[in-house]
């Protein structure tokens, strides 16, 4: 039986240039869609899950396409809204050897960050799923939908609605000190919660220490350190942290933490040479929520979202186009790349 | 020797799907950059005038490679301000028979449609040229083009350069009152209008009596009428007018006609088979402003801006990719399409 | 109120070289997906129906593609069946001017023609349905498949549920004689019937006479004839035929006629350059079902049908991508092919 | 029992912008290869004949490419030498509508352009052989490769080869007077001529009175003098004259005509929708010489040539990927590009 | 002077998403086509032998097309028998990093699987051939051709020609027991036979002790036991086994052994970052039997073999599109990758 | 304020397989425009400078399509000199693993190497100019080449300009005898020499003692006796060498030194994974000229240099699309190619 599974906030059009060609030099661009929640929710279809994404989309040819591209791979779009002015846009540069991947956003004034809180009846959305998850994202665009949120957690909350939320602070659309505002009331109806090196100490000011990202030096202990600041803090029943080694965009070291309040458990650490990486992040979101949801232990739940999300850097575009005995084969240990005939 | 023509307006990335796909089957997006006045600057530049083109872009790699896309084909874009919010965009599907061509504009914002009249230095940017040319589509990005377009026709107006405007009414930017009290406003300073078969009755409420454009029926006398109405009421020294026969998105009729206060020039008619018809009025305005500031007759004015326009038709893209010598031929009588070896 | 549709059949991967290509010349194939049925669904889906697509394809990622294609057009899959040895595949060679277009079937063994009629639990698909669609492809798959058909019309009879059959027929497929033992045993169960200019001759022995479909020539009182017999014949509510005028492979006439038993009500005629012509037949009946299923008059469905079909001539792919609008537009008489900005 | 034919000239690489791109706006070549008499060669091969194409290409990949490309399409390179600079290169703009296609030639100083006469072994390659072909081309590279058509003729008289030449005056290539010297003493030995509305012209003076090729005119009459004058100058068996009508780069009138020293053949003529016209004369001079060595009828040969070379309009490419029996169903008169299932 | 040296089996068409793209992504595949003796084939035909290839393919534009692709490399194609119901197709995703390349096979019913033994004359196929060469595959596409290799093989022995076998077992065509039964019987009449980690164990029970593919450990000394034990087992010449550790998708450690009785030669070992791996084998044994066809010592036998096939990891598609010189100059030790100008 | 920096060579058109196709297989090439000086003038242009290109491209839409890619990319293209008879061309096949990238020139009677001294005014050229760089490329192309880079050369030092050579030694273009004699002459006027690990020695014999490219060891203390070597012997002021280790054609070692007379400087050492590593010597070039001519101490100007290339390894084309802040960055130590959002 699947389970109902939510998830809110933005699906952009992502436009990237083939080849690792440049912006400047491009003449066509790919076009895929994504955004945080919406890749969850996809992983979650490509598992079995009954994965609805709620967003706003305008009601024109290029909402329309993103709409589908959720459809195509299995997403409910039930309770998306038709309206506003436009289908939030970004430009990613994929990038190679010591040139990092580039993103140019052209977010702003999407139909989402314009929708009204009322727009969304939770109440109906909700009913019968067994989880929700939202990402820092989605109440960073805008007090509206910081409102829309804590609607959607609260009625969580009173239908018993498992929630988790990848903290997934994005700079360039609130300060650190609004955003420690806004998360702070959310993170009250919060039961899991996940996030990467960054994230913590953006928006709660805590802080792995002894790290330095752009030296792809990872401080195991310090994210331990984190990870239980943050649950005691929120009192949550878990926090997963990511942890990216960023060698070069070709080349990252990836594994995973979670931390359930009594343990640490941490995942296998995972060599990888990238495809592209974009929403490697909510790929792990995505399998841990399906691990925990189908009562996964916590062990086998790090180890799933890590190889599920390991798989996600091979996979061109923002969703997650693998399967559930695909994962579980690299989980089991089979690295090994080996054709599959 | 060159002379230096200005135009001043938006540049827009063009986002059309390949190979006649609508938007929601398109994975790909060709990218091309383009804009009604960007379209006359680059004409101008392929036939060897020293053609500017003034607008306002981000200062990322989308507004970079929007001013790389004018600089490749030899507009100066020196005088292109940097900062602002975004690039317009606008989604193209190319139509086929009887399915028309698609335009989704996501223009909104734009850099250009947020600057302000003062960063735009007309004394400067002026000097030394001979023609000014702008359309109806600047003034209706809001009121602070309008001022701007207002600055340039009054510094052109005193600087002795001659100043065109191409009507181009655009209902999704702003009412016919609106349009009518801006464009009154500027054509006291404009010496030659362009227009087509709706933008005079939009714009003016001036109309070709029984012309039903989505007939394909043309009415020339009423044309004629039109065009001196317009050049009286705003004492031009000429009108140009495009007369298009729309059969199918494939198939049109293609001509223009040209009043100078004294006699009306028609030019000859084209059947055209369409590869891309956007930017076909622009292409007419460039040949135009081509032929006039050579001091081509009257008749042979239309014959050019007619041929040059004809032959855009069968261009992939905003611009007019041909040459001088490629227009001469045309206008000359040969159009039997044999191959040039 | 979404209507219920359902349509049984087979999809198959189409594999079309680009851009005029032979097979022989190609090196790469644009794939897309499609069946008479399917198509049916598409169409019906993108008015705004609840339209269901009933098959069988391989349990593996390219049975899943073919999926995933429908559900990104709004096609419900709920009953789709997994299993069976492969999915049918279909070459298809664009034409040219005097060069026809050219399709090779691999579609043998393909799953859904292995399908054993108990697979479809047609009580529990049609529950609710107003509409069962299929085309004298299915039943020609084998003999399960025509007992599937069987099992389908007679629960559709039982639950109320009207059923129409597009006559389809493919030579490659099966003999005249088989075709028309088999499809007499299910027309009894047919309320709408749907031909064109070969089929009720090939399947029925009815003959529109002096029409010679290799020279354009269509004789429309013999139309007129094939109609009412087959009404007749079968105590049909309604047959459409649809009439193809071959000019070449790029230029084709297009009309359509309706008999309801008492009026024959013909369509405008369309002259279309084609962009894909496959799924012209199928894109009639989306729209002749869509029309009648809404209540709309007959002169209105065969005109809805015809318009939506001409449309579909200008798409690429089986599936015809146009809005509900956009057939209405055409519909009322503009079909200048102008510019929708 | 396939007949052995054999071909003299040169192959090139052909460079084509995709999507009737313009040079300057290319990022990407389709890459073809072709040439007069390799095209013909490719015809013959198509319809079953063993067919050798000789020639020069240079000792490199680029080379390979090329002799790859045509025996991929059944062509024997068994005489093909290795050596020289470099492949020559054409550049070729698709025309559309009014704007004409256009070729950049870069073939000076290729590898067959600089071969030495006594690198062909005629003896060994023309033994067994049924028939040469050459155009007026290969000559015009040079009085190296005037020589070496001298020798290839004369060893086909001794032979018993029956020879054909299509005249193909190039005027980048050589004068009219250059051509006449040396076209004069290689017509002592053909057989069969070949030519279009200019060749004959320009080469030998021979004019047909009142025709324009830039309007489209043809002068049927005009071309009846024309060949008979040809026929009786050179004393040859026959005399083919295609006859082309440009109305557009993508609307031609095609026909052909032969005669025999008795009677004139007239073909059907086709009114052409062109994808790509480069290889027309190609294909029909294939045409004829299949219809010929396969001893058709004077009539049936010039209804073959021209249904050869009225399909090559739809290919893209110079080689006309046509099979027997798709000649043989448009010379029969199904001209409608119904689809082949 | 060119050996002749004939393989036999069956060519695929391969179906491949571009750019790392999984199947349920692909909008388009490019295609290629091959199997293991073509593969085979082609690389004899680079090195200058003369290479033919024997299968059955349909008689249509597919079948034709595997034969042009064939053609295209130079392998002769003067034995293909034509007929049968369709061309094999096998989907092909390229894995990247962890995740596996993906084989989704389509080949049942595919002519050649069909084929009667008595359809190949090979007295005629292998007079003055010089060597014979088939693989695991061929048999285990039914008993026909079971048979029908049992013909070639014993032909070739009548005739004097070398016989190599490449085990290539695949688990999908038949079982151990059914491989072992029909492997056995022709291996009587094989002189050189090639395999790698898996194919030893699976068809003859004979395995490398303590390796474990899955985990890119690797034995050498349990090699040399196989194809010790495999030579003696068959009295063979020769015994040839590649050496494949998988990292990943991406990285693969690559080196061959040969066994001629006496010693045991190893060659040197690449570490290869992969393109395409498809066809890694069968390079190898297009090297190894080029090598030994003309006189190569053991040791230089197994280099070159390597050499050639860790080039191929480069190369897009089956086949080995490398020269001569270039796996001698890699064999000779530059792996530097420097530019070659 | 931009320096005025003028170079002087050819500009070729280069053919690019996609995909890493070879030749052979390719059926389209990626085309982009590039050449020793271009280049260097390409990433000045990137970085601010008012960057000039000097050359002679022929008066067709090849040599027009070279110009427009020097103008897109912001090169100032006002001294291009049109006429002559072709522009130069360069098939390029990339790279992978152990199989070398692979260059087929195609340059012979370009317009550049047919041009005369006297079509360049360098007086005109260089009047402003604060550098002027030429590489061993450009008097390789012919005597009047040489001629023409001498006069040069003598103007610039008249003219107070500093001078630099990149001595890329070519040997399909001149023996190391005409090589040593032309540009021992031109060295005298040269202030900044560039070479690499072979350009020294085959010039002018100046050995790194114990170095072995194809084994990619590299021998630092050889260089600097290399470098101070050059300096001494022609009385430079500096002399940079790039030191290149080549592990494969995907891997490869990369830094730079800089001697300046006094002490020498090396760069940080950077590991790249090739994505095209063509123009990255010259990309060493743009860096180092840039940051002499903006008063770098030499440590950063080499570490400017050597980011600057190492990024160029990542970019596609021979161009060196980076910005001034990205070089700046990977300069101070970020190499991490984290995702710049």
């Amino acid at each position: 039986m699947a389970n109902k599974v939510v998830t809110f906030g933005e699906i952009m059009m992502r436009l990237t240039p083939p080849n690792y060609l440049r912006i400047v030099q491009a003449e066509s661009f790919d076009v895929t869609y994504g955004g945080g929640e919406a890749n969850v929710a996809v992983s979650l279809a490509n598992y079995g899950e009954e994965a609805y994404f709620v967003t706003k989309v305008p009601d024109n040819p290029v909402g329309q396409a993103a709409v589908n591209h959720l459809r195509r791979y299995g997403v409910r779009t039930d309770y998306v809204v038709r309206g506003g002015e436009r289908l939030g846009i970004y430009f990613n540069e994929i990038g190679a050897s010591q040139r990092p991947s580039l993103v140019v956003y052209d977010r702003k004034y999407s139909a989402i960050s314009g929708a009204k809180p009322e727009e969304f009846d939770w109440e109906r959305i909700l009913i019968g799923a067994r989880w929700f998850h939202f990402t820092g994202i989605t109440p960073a665009l805008g007090d509206n939908l910081a409102q829309a949120c804590l609607d959607a957690v609260k009625t969580a909350k009173k239908l018993g609605v498992t929630v988790s939320c990848d903290l997934n602070y994005r700079k360039k659309l609130w300060s650190p000190e609004k955003a420690r505002e806004v998360m702070t009331a959310l993170m009250e109806y919060v039961d899991v919660a996940i996030g990467n090196e960054e994230d913590a100490e953006k928006v709660f000011g805590i802080k792995a220490a002894s790290s330095d990202v752009t030296k792809g030096v990872l401080n195991e202990e310090g994210y331990r350190e984190v990870a239980s600041q943050l649950l005691e803090k929120f009192s949550l029943k878990g926090v997963a942290i990511t942890l990216r080694e960023s060698f070069s965009a070709f080349d990252n070291g990836w594994s995973g933490l979670y931390y359930d309040g009594k343990e640490f458990y941490k995942s296998r650490r995972y060599e990888i040479h990238i495809v592209d990486r974009v929403g490697g992040g909510d790929a792990f979101a995505g399998g841990l929520i399906y691990a925990l949801v189908n009562g996964y232990s916590p062990q086998d739940a790090v180890e799933f979202a890590a190889a599920a999300s390991c798989l996600k850097h091979s996979i061109v575009g923002d969703f997650n186009h693998v399967t559930l005995s695909e994962v579980k084969n690299l989980m089991k240990g089979d690295a090994s790349g080996r054709v599959q005939r």
